[in-house]
């Protein structure tokens, strides 16, 4: 990975994960791009970070349109630099059982978690073997690997994920293009989720043990160490969650 | 599962696999459905198995679309009897680099493999509940478990309709309802295998060793199986393949 | 499967699994012999079976002991007719926190579990290729494929055992020896279980759901489903619940 | 992981992977502990690392006797100081079908790869709990998930290993000791495995593509990686292959 820095490219990229994978890549010197679907929302991120005389850019994209995802991938080719790294982080957790689960919500938790992937993964890979290198990067969680009760929407999404990013890795590897599966088997530490837990249990965050949620800046850790792996030595998949989970 | 027999419904009933499944039911004195787009292509089926004076009815559907599968369940419910067995064998297998794989064909092996699935899983589901009881059969396949080399779009649909198949084994378990997912880890012993084998290779099937490819009656007899297990000890998933296949 | 029946091994054969597999041979025609350390305790299946004309002989073996398994194989092949079937059923549930399991307690679960059912799987392996044919079954659970709280010693054994049966497979199966590794995910209905139910939770059998334990004679019928495959699609692994366990 | 940096331990510490986790270590300010059957044989290590003005010492055991180890840990403890990190990272891959598998080189390569595994990790469980902190790291192999050909002895003592850190990892997770199991999916470029290779297959190492083999700095810097994590997101499993591997 020596040389120049190219450009990181985060699809999906909301408040959480996508906002400290861009904090840890750009403190690191890349080029950061962030894409969502209303990029008015991350004008905190981009301040911030321009503040500290960082690189990031934001994007709007509805990475389930094929000529959206190919538009974006070429605007940063050609505007801000070689995509070096891509990560694929979109997807909304629904839990909803099966009888209930409509038409709607199996193909919309698809189109986001899984079908969006294929896209946004497909395009990185075309520039990255192009380039001779990137590292392609898809979050994945519990349900990419277990089909629970109350999941056969999410996992279905999720599971099929996992299978693009295997088939990508087995034959995009050899071609110089790092694929990165990261299990994440648990709840992130974010608003989001705090609202979430709140609203959902009545529990306040101040009232679970310390560590029991999963710092988004961990994650970004284990990113930025995937991405800097040696070609001889690559990971394909690695899980992460809080030292007091049950699993 | 004493009593009256019930219903066997067999969506996604080709020549091979379903036609299979539907004589060892019809056979076993179970009331066969067979549903498929073009039922004109069962017309042989019905007529061997009405020659022998079993029960055997052909049914047309589109299993992509909601209105026709809830349509389908309510003819065999209404006119056929209680549904008891429901098989889904849909899904074309696909080879295709990652590259290459359009979004056109990455959304179709979804649709037909794993969206499919989980219209007609949900149905059957819903009725199974309201009688007390029903098995429900998925046919995977090696693409179930592993994301290989050009199989970006087609184990995406098959890991995905297995995530659902967990999800509902899981979920209406407790219900009396036996989900079973089956790996088929062989190509088929079938006309339409030998010769894309013929075209592919130039080999003809007399040329391989016997037994190299699964006789449908052998994954038939393991959804004979599976269904008349005892509630105290169902099996979710199997594998089956030749004794002489590599794995 | 055609032509005479042969004997069918139990080793490890007790008087939950051991026996109701075999009934269930004895009953199909086959000429079963037990095994395990005190034959003795065999005398009422001996008796109940062969009062029913079936063949059933009781024979002793230490399984850790490789030269008493040697002459436990050489003896049925020598008396009682060409081994057809073999079922490893051995190992002992032991449940103790890792920093309390003592090296002792580590050894024996593997002896027992893991050690032993190498021995009679290379045992068997040997004749089943010299006859050409031949069933090897291994009796799996939950501990085979998770390494749960307090299972450091039980898990690691029958993790162990699981990789044996895994390469037996795939060695053995073009020669045409089937193996098959059952993953009981239950508590078996048995005497022994309702009483270790009654001691560490003082629970009576009485009280919890029916259908919540797996009956040994579904456990039975699953290995002569399985003995009975057609070559050309064998299964290696399944799992076997209760329809209303959570898992 | 703040604070006065503790002692770590590397058992089964070979000239290959057990030395490159020594130097990454030491050079990351560690004071590092080998320990092995002949330690005579890390003395160029050690004169390599003191000359740099880094801590090694280098110790003898027999990781597979209880006391062996107990005293190692003991000595550790108090001549160094407490232990914060320990690999272990013994085992030898033997190759041999099933049928010519002796009893004495299954038991050897159980006892090597897993009872040593497990007399190491509960002893390092022990002072870790007592300390309130630290890592446990288990080097695992392909043969850790699949029982290949001629892999019955080696794979079942692997996954007897993979066994013992899953349940591990579960129970001490909690009382913040972070448990990893590293599965290495490939060759590591090494002496021995260029002189290995030669010998099984004539061909020299300078004769395969560059990147095939894994360079045992990658392996260190997975290990350093992990051990630096944050408690609220823990890896406990990860893969680790050259770009170019067929997997």
């Amino acid at each position: 990975m020596s040389g120049q820095k190219g450009a990181v490219l985060l699809v999906g990229a909301g408040d959480a994960i996508g906002a400290a994978v861009a904090r840890r890549f750009a403190e690191g010197g890349y080029k950061v791009c962030v894409a969502r679907r209303d990029p008015e929302k991350s004008k905190a991120l981009v301040d911030e970070l321009t503040a500290k005389g960082l690189f990031l850019r934001a994007f709007s994209v509805d990475a389930r349109k094929e000529e959206e995802v190919q538009k974006l991938f070429s605007e940063v080719e050609n505007n801000v630099g070689p995509i070096e790294v891509c990560l694929f982080n979109a997807g909304a957790n629904v839990n909803k059982p099966l009888l209930e689960t409509t038409e709607k919500l199996f193909f919309r938790a698809w189109e986001l978690a899984c079908y969006a992937g294929f896209l946004v993964g497909r395009e990185a890979g075309k520039y990255m073997v192009r380039h001779g290198r990137g590292t392609m990067l898809f979050t994945g969680a519990t349900a990419s690997i277990r089909g629970g009760v109350g999941f056969a929407a999410f996992s279905s999404a999720k599971f099929g994920l996992r299978a693009v990013a295997q088939a990508m890795a087995r034959e995009l590897g050899p071609k110089n293009v790092h694929v990165v599966h990261l299990i994440l088997d648990a709840a992130v530490n974010s608003d989001a989720i705090h609202q979430r837990m709140k609203t959902a249990t009545g529990i306040d965050v101040s009232e679970i043990p310390p560590d029991s949620l999963t710092d988004m800046a961990s994650i970004a850790e284990a990113y930025w160490f995937a991405h800097h792996q040696s070609k001889d030595g690559w990971t394909f998949e690695l899980d992460l969650r809080p030292s007091v989970e049950k699993w």
